[in-house]
């Protein structure tokens, strides 16, 4: 059995947190695919440092990948567990935070299907963020119901565990509106606080482009795995795009808008240093390949000692299922009581732990 | 403990199933009143003869009363057990048909979340009876997305008992569509047939209406309840719409869509004496106080047994519940290793039998 150990890397985010003694947070991602540095920027370093201050569950999100991959889902399942490893080797310690695999928590269902009734399609079908998730995926008309709900069935994830913080991007903020309106008409069936509002903790980090500029997406191949090999990493920065009119080291060049800069900022531990060399791009004399060499060394840094743990994981999958069934068993007891309370405020029985 | 016994009357619907061997048959309710006669007429008395032939699931549908009963819970849970009261009085045998409390059985919410990826928006739209029941509860815009989502999850009540025979008005044959749309779709992704496609068993009795002529309905109050009293049998009578031109006993009088002749044609036994008394009603000389007579008489001989089986069955609460409780962990079998087979086609891991 490998034993996962901590990320050296510092962050900033966790001193944001408005630590309210101890928060209950939740995060999670869907498994369609090895997690990559904009991940490791936007919020896994940010959920290392979480884990040690409140009590935090990562849920692997297979049912909400499912609905857009009704039609291939071995591409989902295949996931999984490379998805659990990517957590393990940046540092997650599943002895401080509950990793679970949602498919595993038959009541986030249960719970689903009870909220859908509390939530207008015409509320689902302004939900900004489903709006632009639908229009990036090509839907059109054709959008899987299970796709328009996943608002509510994000809201099930966050109260199934009572989370009272859900990092996220601001374009991810009309879910947790979409959570507190649900938590809200519960408590009032209920006649009593039985769930808790969650708050969104915003990460300072801004999302890391993709290699070419544009959105970071592993279908558009601009993002790089947490466990590229040298090679991989040389040529992921070679291609990045810095300031076309930037033509020679000499001539002065743009740092807004610049891949290799954004990347600096996210991962180059020496920030004054950084600082340094955007004033001198600016000015003129210091040329791309420079700049690009010196990422190369950074990420390297980053990467090669994830990259090492990460191939270590890979070798025991007996340990990462058993890292998920532990996590998931831990998860369902949190939200099977969730459920007892959901279901009495809608004057069901309670069932029990099952 | 009561022992439920068997009905008498004779029921013309199970000569129409075809039978094929053995069905697997699936009714049910949502528990949101005492059942009336239109009930009896319309399903009952079909499903006391069908559970002799086939095997028979009834499904307490609360889950699904829900849908567009969220703001008043409670009306909901008081009326489970007296459901299940009803079904026994008008014998149903709880050992040859598994009566079930949706609720109590989670796999269904989790089929219905998987069969959602399966599932357009618009095509849930387009579908007949729910653009019926949006116009008949007003909904407009503001449909709970649990109402929208309603066919999916009758799909999960379907398939979820391998049911192969689904009793049904001819409004409801969309529902039907929509659940073998969704079986073939998993068959599919599954590569092999592990959901069969239901037929539907169409009624062969028409829709009975309500005491005004308008469709029968608990909420119009022009129904009666299978536990009424003789003063409710006869002032319910006495309401009946028959022919406004039909002032004088002598009067000719119009058959077709007189209330009086929908009842007897459904619950007198002696139909060519009904066929007489058309004739004479057609040719005038027969009056309607006559004519209501009788049918006080014979809504009495049916529904005297059903009240006092009713009211044996009201006093013995625990028996009730034990039926459904019964009845739903029979169900949860099956409906669990269905869930294993749905799971394994989308690349999930089977749970095996909870």
């Amino acid at each position: 059995m490998i034993s996962p150990f901590q990320i050296q890397h510092s962050d900033s985010t966790a001193a944001d947190a408005e630590p309210r003694t101890k928060d209950i947070v939740l995060t999670g991602d869907r498994p369609t695919g090895a997690l990559h540095l904009g991940h490791l920027a936007g919020s896994l370093r940010s959920r290392v440092a979480l884990q040690h201050e409140h009590s935090q569950t990562i849920l692997v999100a297979d049912l909400q990948a499912l609905t857009d991959n009704a039609g291939q889902p071995r591409h989902v399942s295949a996931h999984v567990l490379e998805v659990v490893a990517d957590y393990l080797a940046v540092g997650i310690d599943p002895e401080q935070t509950t990793i679970a695999l949602q498919s595993g928590l038959p009541a986030l269902s249960e719970l689903t299907m009870l909220y859908l009734n509390l939530v207008t399609v015409a509320r689902l079908e302004r939900n900004p963020t489903v709006k632009t998730e639908i229009e990036l995926r090509g839907f059109a008309r054709d959008i899987p119901a299970g796709f328009l709900c996943y608002p509510v069935s994000q809201a099930a994830d966050i109260t199934g565990f009572r989370a009272t913080l859900v990092p996220v991007g601001d374009d991810q903020l009309p879910m947790i509106e979409q959570s507190n309106e649900i938590v809200r008409r519960i408590n009032r069936l209920a006649g009593k606080a039985v769930l808790p509002e969650a708050r969104p903790l915003l990460s300072t980090v801004s999302r890391l482009p993709g290699a070419d500029g544009r959105k970071a997406s592993k279908s558009l191949r601009n993002v790089i795995s947490l466990g590229a090999s040298s090679e991989e990493i040389q040529s992921f920065v070679s291609a990045m795009y810095t300031d076309p009119a930037h033509k020679r080291a000499t001539d002065p060049g743009t740092v807004e808008g610049n891949v290799v800069f954004a990347y600096l900022d996210a991962f180059d531990p020496r920030a004054d240093e950084v600082t340094a060399l955007k004033t001198q791009y600016r000015r003129g004399g210091l040329g791309d390949v420079t700049l690009k060499r010196r990422l190369v060394d950074v990420l390297a840094d980053v990467i090669a000692p994830i990259r090492e743990r990460r191939t270590q994981f890979a070798r025991d999958e007996a340990y990462l299922q058993q890292v998920l069934d532990e996590g998931t068993a831990r998860a369902a007891g949190v939200t099977c009581s969730v459920l007892d309370d959901v279901r009495e405020a809608f004057a069901l029985t309670r069932r029990g732990q099952r």
